[in-house]
C-alpha cells in the first residue's frame, strides 16, 4: 500500500530553499539558515480521541498541521517543514485526497513544505512532526513568567469545547462553534510579531487554567484569571449561558490560541499589536507570588471548575 | 493520561549540547552545528503490522528507534536526537517502562537525545521522527549509483523474514532468527563511514529486490543480483534450504542492512572498511544500463520470486 499513498502525497507535497531533499529517500535533507535555532513539535490525532468520527477528512488534515503549528506559534517560530506518519485501515485515495485538501490548504498558508512521510496499515491515526526556525535567544518559553507579568490570550476562549458539549449531548453542533473544533487557526503571526514583547508563551490546547498551570510551574510562580475577562465569542455567548460557558472557557480544549505574560509596560505594544493583526488580545489576569492558578469571580470570590477538567473528545 | 506518562519518558529522555531545550515546552529548541544539514526521517509501528502481537515492549521499544536510525544510516548522517509519538489502549506504566529500556539503549548507544514527545490514547502505535547531521554536500542518496558501480550489501539477509515465516506458520521462530527480527541493528557506523566511498546507499526494510529497485528508479540505471552472493547467517543456512532462503533472501523485509553502490576502484577501501568495524560486506552485483533489478542464479538464468512480495508481518 504504501508506495502508491506516498507517491500521491510526493506529487503535492511543495517544495522550500531550505529543504534540499524531501519525499523520495531514506530522509529528508535540510540546510538550517544561519543564526536560527531548530523547533520541533510532535503531535498525534487519533481518531474517536481527537477529532469525532463524523470529522471530514480535509478537516483532520487541516487540524492535524494546526494543532502542530500552534506549538510553533507558542515559541515564536516561523513553520518551515514537516513530516507526515498516516495510519489508514486501508489504502483509500478519495480520503487521502481529501485529507491533503485539508492538511496543504493549511502548509502553503504558512509556506510549511511537507518533507517526509509514512504511510502505514492500521485503525486512523496522523502524527506530524512540524519543524520551524527562531533566532537564537529570542524563543518564547514557559519558564519565563515573572511575578508583575501580566496574563493575556489571542482570540477567544471556549468555542470548541461547546461544540464537543454539543456533540457529547447527542445534538447537532452549532456550524460556528463546530468550525472553530474542526479548523483551528494556529496563532502563527502573533506568535513572531510578540517576539520581545511576551516572556513566557504557550498555546492552549487542553484547557486555559491546565495550560497556564503549566507556565506557572515552569516559571515558579502563581497566577490569578479574572472569570469575566475571558474572551468569548458572539456564538459562544449567544449559545452558552454561564456558568457552563465559564466552565468552557476556562477549562475547555482544542481552543488553539495563544496565552502570554507580558510586562505592564508592554500593554501600549501589544495593542498596536492586536490592531496590527486585526486579531484580539485580552488581558485575563496576572502573575503573582505563589504555585497554581486560581480563577476569580466578578465579585473577587474564587472559582472552582464544575468538574474535575475537560479533555479532548471522547479522552 | 497524558502527563503522568510525560513525567516518566522524560525523567529517563538523555541530553545533548545541541538540544538547548527538550521535552516540557511547546516544542524542542535544537543548535545545528555550523555546516551541517540536518537529515529527518519519520517511521511508524504498529501492532499486528510491524510486529507480532507477543513481542515484548523492550523489543518494541528498541525497533521502534532501531528503523529510524537506519534510515538515518542510509543518507550517512549522524544521529542527533528524535521525538516519540506513543499511542497506548491504556496509561500502562509498567509496558512504557520496558519500552524505554529497549528504545533508550539504543539510544544511549548513539548519542540520541528524546527531545520532545506525545503520548495519546488508541491502538498501540509508535511514531518516531529521527533527526541526524550529514555535513553539506556528503550526504549519501538513492540517485547517485552509475553504471559500472558495484552493489554492496552490509551484515546478512533474510533472517527477519525467515522468523516471521516460521511465526506464520503456526511454529516458534528460531532464537537467533528472532533476535533479527526483534531487535534490529541501524548500521550507523557503516554508513558514516561509507561517505566519500558509496555512490548511492539505501537501507534494506522491504526487501533487497524492492529496495535495490528504489536506488535503481532514483538514478535511472539497472541493476543485476548473483542471488548466490547474497549473504546469509548461519543460523539461516542451518535452518532455511533454497528455494525458500533465496526468496526470503532477496525479497525479505525487516533486515535492516544497508546496500550501497561503489565504483570498482574502491573494493581495497570498502574491505578495509569492513576489517576495521568487524562487519561483512558483500558484493552481490552490479549497475547496469537499464531499469529494474534482475536476479541471477549460479547458471546465469533469471530468477523470479516465488510470490509477488513480501512485506511486513501481517501486510
Amino acid at each position: 500500500m504504501e508506495f502508491s499513498l506516498i507517491d500521491r502525497i510526493r506529487q503535492r507535497a511543495g517544495q522550500r530553499p531550505d529543504v534540499l531533499l524531501g519525499i523520495g529517500d531514506d530522509a529528508a535533507l535540510i540546510r538550517p539558515p544561519a543564526g536560527q535555532l531548530l523547533v520541533v513539535t510532535s503531535d498525534t490525532l487519533n481518531v474517536g480521541v481527537h477529532f469525532p468520527h463524523d470529522t471530514k477528512a480535509a478537516d483532520i488534515g487541516w487540524k492535524a498541521l494546526a494543532v502542530n503549528l500552534s506549538d510553533l506559534a507558542a515559541m515564536g517560530a516561523e513553520p518551515a517543514f514537516c513530516t507526515l506518519a498516516l495510519s489508514l485501515p486501508k489504502a483509500d485515495a478519495a480520503w487521502l485526497d481529501g485529507f491533503l485538501d485539508g492538511f496543504l490548504a493549511l502548509a502553503r498558508a504558512h509556506g510549511v513544505a511537507l518533507a517526509g512521510g509514512d504511510t502505514t496499515r492500521g485503525p486512523l491515526s496522523i502524527n506530524v512532526t512540524a519543524h520551524g526556525w527562531v533566532p537564537a535567544g529570542q524563543a518564547l518559553r514557559r519558564d519565563a513568567a515573572r511575578v508583575g507579568d501580566e496574563v493575556w490570550v489571542t482570540g477567544t476562549l471556549g468555542d470548541a469545547a461547546a461544540a464537543l458539549a454539543q456533540l457529547e449531548a447527542g445534538g447537532v453542533a452549532d456550524p460556528a462553534l463546530r468550525q472553530r473544533l474542526d479548523r483551528p487557526v494556529p496563532r502563527i503571526e502573533a506568535g513572531q510579531a510578540l517576539r520581545g514583547i511576551a516572556r513566557a508563551c504557550i498555546d492552549v490546547s487542553d484547557g486555559l487554567l491546565q495550560d497556564l498551570g503549566h507556565v506557572c510551574a515552569a516559571s515558579g510562580v502563581g497566577a490569578e484569571i479574572a472569570l469575566d475577562a475571558l474572551p468569548a465569542s458572539t456564538a459562544l455567548l449567544s449559545r452558552v449561558n454561564q456558568p457552563t460557558r465559564h466552565g468552557e472557557q476556562a477549562c475547555g480544549g482544542d481552543d488553539y490560541e495563544l496565552c502570554f505574560t507580558a510586562a505592564p509596560a508592554e500593554d501600549a505594544a501589544i495593542h498596536a499589536l492586536g490592531e496590527r493583526l486585526g486579531l484580539r488580545l485580552s488581558r485575563i489576569g496576572s502573575i503573582v507570588e505563589g504555585a497554581g492558578v486560581q480563577a476569580l469571580l466578578a465579585d473577587g470570590r474564587p472559582w472552582h471548575p464544575p468538574r474535575a477538567g475537560y479533555a479532548h473528545f471522547g479522552a
